[in-house]
Formats: C-alpha cells, structure tokens, sequence
C-alpha cells in the first residue's frame, strides 16, 4: 500500500451522524478525510478488495462453527446516486455466497396488506453473511412522508418501530451500517441526462424519476427527521458524499472494513484432531 | 486482448458431452483446446470479466422490459473440486444484483418431504437472471444411486423427471448448462491435505469428506450415468477438467460468454420519446 494515499481520519468517525448533524450543511462533492483524486481512489479501493473479502470469509467460516455474527448494510438514496455502483464495485469483492442482497422495489398488493416490517424482516442477514438492502425500511418514513402517504402519528410509530426491529437485529449479533448517498440535485440532473443519452443506460431512465425531483428539498427534510429519530449508537446513519462515484465507493468501503475489523473475527478452531485426519486422508 | 492467449477452438465445441463420451478417457489434469500456461489463463480470466459483466447487464435489461431470458449453470463436482472458485472468480465479475445463486446442501426434513425437484423449482432464477446452482437437483442421482438411497426404478424415475424440468425451463427462456469440474482421487488428496495445513482452510474441512472418498468408482459411474441419461441439445453436459483451477475458471467463463451471447441480447429499445424527456429534465 506504499504509495496509495488513503484516508486521514477514519470515515466513520467523520462520516458518522452526531448531534445536531445538518444535511444541509454538507457538500456532495466533498471528499471528507480524504486528500487523493479520483486515480488514487480506484487504486485503494482495488487495492483493498481482497483484505474486504478476506474478513468476509472469516466472517462466514465463524458461522460454519455457530458464530451468529452478522452485517447489515443499508443504503439509501435518492434516485441516480449510485447505489447499484456500490453493490457491483465494492460487495463484487466479496464471495457472492457470503453476500445477501436485497432490492426493495415498491411494495406488492401482498406486502402492502402487512405490517411494514414484515417484508423486511424475511430478508434479514443470516448469520455469516454480509446483508445489502438497497431501499429499505426506510422508505416507509421517506417517501411516505414527502407524499404524506402516512399521517404525522403513523410516522412516529415508523421510527419507533424501526427503532426496536433495529435493537432487536443487533442483539442478534448483526452489525447493522445504515448508509445515505449524498447527491445535489444539479448532479442528478447531469446523470438522467447521461442515461438518456446512451443507449446502454436508457432503460435505467424512468420519467417517475423527473417527478420525485419535484419533491427534493422535501426528501432531504424527510431523510433529516429520518436521522434525527433513528441515528443510535448501536445502529448509526452515515453520510456520504456520492457526487464523486469513487469517493462513494472508498468511503463505503472504509465503513464495511470498519465493521467487519469491529466483530473481531478469528478463523474458527476446530476440535478435529488433525494429525489423526491427515493419517486418515494419506490413507485414503 | 493482443498477446492474451485465447482458446483455439470453443470450449463449448470440446467440452460438451457428445455420443460415447467416457468420463474415465478424460485426463483430469488436461487443458482441452487452450495452449497457454496458468499466467496466460489468469490473464484471459480478467481480461474477459468486463465482457462477461456486460452481457450480463444486457439480459438483466431486457428483463426489465419483458424478456424472459435467463442462464441457469448447474454446478457438479466431487469435494474440493473448485465449485467455490467459479462462484467467486467467475461469477464474481457480475453485477451481484443480477446473479440468483444458491447452494443446495443436504435436505431439511421439510425438504425430504416433499419430491425432490420442490425445493429445486423454488429457486430456479428470475427472467434476466444468471442463476447458479452450487450442486443441484442432480445430487439425488448421484449420492443416491451411490449409496442406494434409491431403487434402480426410482433412479430412472428421477432421471425422466429431471429431463422433464429442464424441459419446462428451457421452454420458459432458460439456457441450462451443466457443468461437472472434474478432478483426480490423487488431486482431491492434495486439496484435503492443504486444508488440513492451513488454518485459513481449515474450517472447510469436513471429516466425512473422506468417507465419500472411498466410493469414489461409484460416483464416477453415478455421473456416467447421469451424463447418459439427462445430457441432450437444449441442456447439455460439459466435462471440466479440474486439477488446473485456472483452467476450469476460463472453461467456465468461456461456457457463459458462449451462452450469453448465443440468447442474441441487444439494449432494450425505449418508447420513451428522449427528446421530450431531456426538455423535461432540463427544465426539472
């Protein structure tokens, strides 16, 4: 790693929200905590693949022994911010065995007719795996709020819920990462105009998309209630500045690395005697 | 890809069981139809990602627009075979969002209680999908016939009903292909030994994997077997040799880029009138 400039700070001390985080007061097109262009970004991120991949493994043999260890990684963001870049470019890293990713797309009629949780609660992480869900639970005090699709009350009875479904996946040993990309809303204007543009990205465009810009600084005051009523400790909300693809990838990168290092995996000891297998197979 | 020593004939063309295919005059440790050493392979391996990532993104498009498309690779092998390898260094190039993998171990007690293609229908992969199966409905042809869990008349049974599904599959826009990474007795004792050394491996090790061991023959015979019976033009058997897992990752990625580019995939073409949407984003 000599040579490839890496982050000053840790992105989760910086990334992290802590009292009185403003939205607004931060810029999508910063790079917090680090110094580096956008070469020395893909380099690091390259360059760190495997050590990601390596404690994913770990993370994964622990539960061959009865580990209950577990990530859960939460992304959200406004459409064009990235999200599908993350899942190919930082979990691609990883053993696809050890990945369990989850798309949230608008719920079905049958989902509808249940609790809100109900259908999150069937894609939790199993142990030794490393959960995605791209959208999440929190659309349900996202856009529900900006379209007032759920009365004020209902809201709060959202974030509480939340709130214990999020205290009851950790006591379980899950490790969850709760992520926001972070765009402005001219760079999402330059990205639906790249996706009409290019006939390999087209069918990415929805005119939905023109709509739900409308309702910008709406979203950005749900997601700011959002982190307001369900930021803890234990289940922290960071934000990324996402108007730089590469910054995204390495700071959300950073984050996985910080939570796996967090778990203090070991590669499990076994009660084989291994003299005795070893005379077994050259026996074989 | 100049200099990248490539295939000299298609590995479909060598590797597909054709009449009178014999495992047994199948050298484990050979390279069919590649002249290039494992520097070459890696090389070809990483040079191809990007092509086999596209195409890839390209059925998971028409999907969105009403293809029913999808690839499904059957994975067989003995243990220590590699399966794992392909998922990672194969599979792993794609966008995890559009790869459907799963790893079929021995049946719950729920599973045994059903036929045996019920847990197997219920993961068969999503139009635009590339769906894996790491060991698959073929166990029931294979660990059963080598242990008689199942009576001949049973077996041939199994054998029309697998035909059958696969069948259904292929009429439903599946291309099915089947891989058996092949490896040698002496090969798989080197592979067990190295788990035994490694403390990175050794939670892979499984004591009963040497017990499987000694009916070794018969599994050999159990996939003739199968091969005879279940290989046919719409689904075809391919034969990897596996002692090289170099060789058995781009025998592998070549078998999907085949597949892939034989489905005839193009961009979806949009209704969307483009102009009138760029005017509208523009103005959002």
């Amino acid at each position: 790693m000599a040579g490839v400039a890496t982050f000053d700070k840790h992105p989760s001390d910086i990334l992290k929200i802590g009292k009185g985080f403003s939205l607004k007061d931060l810029d999508p097109g910063s790079t917090p905590g680090y110094a580096g262009d956008k070469a020395d970004g893909e380099t690091l991120l390259a360059e760190l693949d495997d050590k990601l991949s390596r404690l994913q493994e770990k993370l994964f043999a622990e539960s061959r022994f009865g580990g209950t260890k577990r990530i859960l990684l939460v992304l959200q963001a406004m459409d064009t911010a990235g999200k599908g870049g993350i899942v190919t470019h930082v979990m691609g890293a990883m053993n696809p065995d050890g990945v369990q990713l989850k798309s949230f797309k608008a719920p079905t009629p049958e989902e509808k007719s249940y609790d809100f949780l109900w259908r999150i609660e069937k894609e939790v992480p199993a142990a030794g795996m490393v959960g995605v869900f791209d959208r999440s639970h929190y659309e349900d005090v996202l856009i529900h709020r900006v379209h007032r699709w759920a009365k004020p009350e209902e809201l709060e009875r959202r974030y509480r819920a939340i709130n214990e479904f999020e205290a009851r996946q950790t006591a379980a040993g899950t490790k969850i990462v709760k992520v926001m990309l972070h765009i402005s809303r001219d760079e999402q204007k330059e990205r639906l105009l790249a996706r009409l543009d290019d006939p390999a990205k087209l069918w990415k465009y929805s005119s939905n998309d023109i709509k739900e810009r409308a309702f910008w600084a709406d979203y950005m005051d749900a997601y700011q209630k959002a982190f307001d009523k369900t930021s803890s400790e234990l289940a922290p909300w960071h934000v990324v500045p996402a108007n730089r693809k590469w910054y995204a990838r390495i700071a959300v990168q950073q984050l996985l690395l910080q939570a796996l290092e967090g778990l203090k995996l070991e590669w499990p000891v076994s009660d084989l005697d291994v003299e005795m297998e070893r005379e077994l197979v050259e026996r074989s």
